[in-house]
């Protein structure tokens, strides 16, 4: 088993997956987000390797070919995609690897990665998050509804995740992120090798 | 399910259970200790109730007879248990309990408390641990030589808890066990109602 832990935050849009993952990295900077793949135009404040790893529709059709992506997935007329190589060479060195995903690309990564440790962001209240949503005040009752039938969609998936984390306070969610990464880290499955050499003789601090 | 959590510190003889168990609940006094009923006499510097609850033999045999204990053994021609009420009572009530209990003792209250949390504290190694029981230097190699398989045979155990946890370092050994705590707090499987609130419009906070 590898050494590294690779964890998915996931969740409904909206609901403040980048936020949390920010201040998770800040409080242990240890941690590393994953960089995604897009054939998507680069922005003019975005930086090629920081934000994205800006490649070509052929570069992008040539992965999927290979078996190089964790998932992805079609956005608008672009792909989006977690290269593989990366995340599984740093999570061998003992790297900590972080995800944000939505619900299908988490789905997606648990096929690929089955040890992966899965995390649901909640809203306090689905009202809470369609405030948020829809504080343009700009959409129509037709495009609120259709949002609200997505969200409770996607709260349904929580169920098949491994711990739940309410955004209430994105201090308190990441604080909790944080003590599951620790816990993790002292599940008896991930120390078998410990536990061996402990019975040993060895030393394993 | 019962809202409180129930945490069994388990391992071998001499591993420094009490002194952790202690500075967990310096840490986060809301988890409360299981306070054992013994046949034993009360010594002169133990308060009955707080060290352990003082009981006969009748009633101790009556406790048997009413499936009212979690787990029990013999020691020493005395008989140590753990009375079942008051536990299940403060679980129910939302209040963390736990427990350190011999290698015997977690196998029992897994049979019966299944949704109990058992983390496994081990030494360094088996020698600093070793050093740690033979510190009076009196014992002869025979009663070393017994210890150490006895030892090792506890060591073994380790893989069938949830956790493990090396008590190199007591502070960081109890950092760990809160950070355990609060990540079987977050386990989906624990927070089944809180989804389906959500999902019925409820707010969760």
């Amino acid at each position: 088993m590898a050494k590294g832990l690779l964890i998915v935050l996931s969740g409904p849009s909206g609901v403040g997956k980048g936020t949390i993952n920010q201040r998770v990295r800040e409080l242990s900077p240890d941690i590393k987000k994953s960089v995604s793949v897009t054939t998507r135009l680069q922005r003019p404040n975005e930086k090629d390797g920081i934000h994205y790893h800006f490649i070509s529709q052929n570069e992008f059709d040539n992965l999927i070919k290979n078996n190089g992506l964790l998932e992805y997935a079609k956005v608008y007329q672009n792909y989006y995609g977690t290269p593989k190589k990366p995340v599984i060479d740093a999570l061998e060195k003992g790297i900590d690897m972080i995800f944000e995903l939505d619900i299908q690309g988490a789905r997606l990564i648990k096929q690929a990665y089955d040890d992966c440790v899965r995390i649901f962001i909640t809203p306090p209240s689905i009202e809470e998050l369609q405030n948020r949503l829809n504080n343009r005040g700009t959409e129509t009752e037709e495009v609120k509804a259709l949002r609200l039938s997505e969200t409770i969609k996607e709260l349904n998936e929580a169920k098949y995740y491994d711990y739940m984390v309410v955004n209430n306070d994105v201090e308190k969610a990441a604080k909790t992120i944080i003590d599951i990464i620790s816990a993790e880290k002292a599940r008896t499955l991930r120390n078998e090798n410990k536990i061996n050499k402990l019975i040993q003789g060895d030393n394993i601090i």
